[in-house]
């Protein structure tokens, strides 16, 4: 009974390792072969970032479509396969998959740089933690963020840490820089390498829909959304200093000055870098926007509506100083849902006062190609006219993670250098 | 400029949320509605657990496949679409996908019990961290787990903890438990709610050919396997006390005597946890196999050998007492790569040791379906035969998640209860 039991799983395993090779199969002049088995398909095509950007894949006798692509260069590879028109499968054979926005895509590495830097080695870990903290957005009570404590942390109770808040782009959450960012992996490598310095890593959720990453609550939630109007109407940046920040600093050791803060986000999250910063100028000494979009949700009218309110409200409250608690509560629940909508107005006087004192770096970077170009130069159009500095990293491509992971080599070495 | 931007992004955004809605649909009698697009499909089935397993979707005259299921009891659902014969896909519409060793699904929770507990309420949160372990597993150098801290660990400073080491299945991972498991979602709800004490949880990896869940490391990775006999040689249960509780004991608050110790186990886990505890039988007083695969992947005859070249060995040892290093080394080298055989040996032996001062629980859940319930019933005889007591649960259903949540349900109150 034992043995046979045995035999038939040894059996099994050699069958499903026969039957399920690796994919994608890398050939020896540095091409990688994809193959998919769909025998009904009238076309299939990648789905992928770069080289498999909408690849046709050729029908072989046997059912199974294959592409060969050119020696593919270093780099973290997205791709799915597209049968048909518009039937999205993921590869039977390469269990590697991450979400992004709506789209489940594998992955896989190709060796070298900068692709080392998103690979696991064996060097000294940090941890990653996933906690849930106190917020006011949207009544969810709590919402959820992910950090990441250098290797070293746990040695040291000593030693306090300079922290790098990563804020992610619309339709992602507290996992994007995690697994399509490859946060966790670039920190290992760049800290072990001594590139950078150990550091905290505090990558919130910014999607003031949703308290944490689909799937932490598994009841009807609402979708990640591409273009998420309702994360650029200011409560995310005013919930940042309040709720986040006060979270960390009390939680971790922490080094808490404008000299060891360091703020980064990549598109919607490049739009709450600049406002949190602008709202807060004695904050943070480093300020990084990566393809940021650089507009708010809120029409002008919103904001007029706003200023005249506000100063309504203040002309009222100070010329008549006795008013009775129902009239009050009511003046103020007015202030406060216009509170938020005051983190996008006078946009140039707060810019003013945080580069009268300006931040150690700010550092701006885009693609050539990438669709919020024209908006990073007229922010860019701003900075120049009032001569304040900030260092431009303008790049090959567009609106894309290939970018983003680009940009955080980069930006990493250059924060907290003037400790 | 500005606003014309905007309008197309509440335009997109409106548009979006149109056509993409959520699913599946919950109808008023609280059945539920699947819909997927697949004009040129011939077939399409629903695959997944219970009153989702292999039903049939119908043909809209739009192109859309629908499935209305019976009113749904709670649980917690995993899901996809079968085209034709055998193309996977995943719902468009529903953005929460969890792995299943290599099969990929989207999940819904009906809410109600027990689902309720698998979902995210505003309760108090625990803290979940991935670490990296020293390990000597196939010269890996470190291997990841994941360990659950309760929401009140950070506010006692002063207190200690009982733990739990959670084993997944094969095909599992570090997140198995948290993902399919629920893991997080169920110590949070059962702790505010009274129904089992604060506890520490760590869920290792127990794949001795992966170092961490795939994607943690995107080159080309062995995949897990179904059957996985690499993980019933002994390897895992020899490092586990040497590498995984050293670990966990010197990083975490851990009341580290028998009274505050559980272990918990699935399917390959369960054999895990059986062989961990029979060979420290000091170490737990709380062991829980759940639908155990209760045998290891080695044969008669290489435990035959192992006895015979471990008792040679030692008969030469004891009878040439002065050898050569380089005769000693081999001698080493040889005792060592015996020594993961050692655990599976002598098990009765190891048994009444453990059994002497026996464990306050010694729990067996599984299911009258389940294919590993002749392998329970042996290692019962083997119990029962020798008087040795334990608490049988047995249940209906097969070697499913929807049983191993349930089974950690039952089993969380009747931990650490007498300390």
């Amino acid at each position: 009974m034992h043995h046979r039991l045995i035999a038939i799983a040894i059996a099994l395993c050699i069958n499903f390792a026969q039957s399920h090779a690796q994919s994608p199969v890398k050939l020896a002049n540095g091409s990688y072969r994809f193959t998919f088995y769909a025998p009904d398909a009238n076309q299939v095509t990648l789905q992928g970032e770069g080289a498999l950007h909408k690849a046709k894949m050729t029908k072989q006798s046997n059912g199974t479509w294959t592409y060969t692509t050119h020696r593919l260069p270093s780099e973290m590879y997205t791709y799915n396969f597209v049968i048909d028109k518009d039937a999205v499968q993921l590869d039977p054979n390469n269990q590697q998959v991450v979400r992004d926005v709506n789209n489940h895509y594998n992955i896989f590495c190709v060796a070298g740089f900068p692709a080392d830097y998103y690979m696991e080695r064996n060097v000294p870990h940090g941890k990653v933690t996933k906690v849930w903290y106190p917020s006011s957005i949207n009544n969810m009570g709590q919402r959820r963020m992910s950090v990441y404590l250098p290797a070293e942390y746990d040695a040291n109770p000593q030693k306090s840490y300079p922290v790098l808040y990563l804020l992610h782009g619309s339709g992602g959450d507290e996992n994007a820089w995690l697994d399509m960012g490859r946060l966790a992996q670039i920190m290992d490598n760049m800290i072990a390498e001594g590139k950078c310095v150990p550091m905290i890593v505090v990558m919130p959720n910014g999607n003031a829909m949703l308290d944490a990453a689909p799937g932490e609550s598994p009841y009807m939630q609402a979708k990640p959304e591409i273009v998420n109007t309702e994360s650029m109407r200011g409560k995310i940046e005013r919930a940042f200093p309040i709720e986040i920040m006060t979270y960390v600093e009390q939680h971790y050791r922490t080094l808490n000055n404008k000299q060891h803060r360091a703020i980064a986000g990549l598109s919607l999250g490049g739009l709450h870098a600049l406002y949190i910063t602008a709202n807060n100028p004695t904050m943070f000494d480093y300020v990084a926007l990566l393809s940021p979009q650089t507009t708010n949700a809120l029409s002008d009218n919103e904001i007029r509506t706003y200023n005249n309110i506000t100063k309504g409200i203040g002309d009222l409250v100070s010329r008549v100083p006795v008013v009775g608690n129902t009239l009050k509560n009511k003046i103020n629940d007015k202030i406060d849902s216009y509170a938020d909508v005051a983190i996008y107005d006078s946009i140039n006087h707060k810019l003013a006062t945080q580069f009268a004192t300006p931040p150690q770096l700010y550092y701006i970077a885009v693609g050539r190609d990438d669709m919020v170009k024209h908006l990073v130069d007229m922010h860019r159009q701003k900075l120049d006219a009032a001569n304040y500095g900030y260092l431009y990293n303008e790049t090959d491509g567009g609106h894309t993670w290939t970018n983003w992971r680009k940009y955080l080599l980069d930006l990493l070495p250059r924060l907290f250098q003037q400790q």
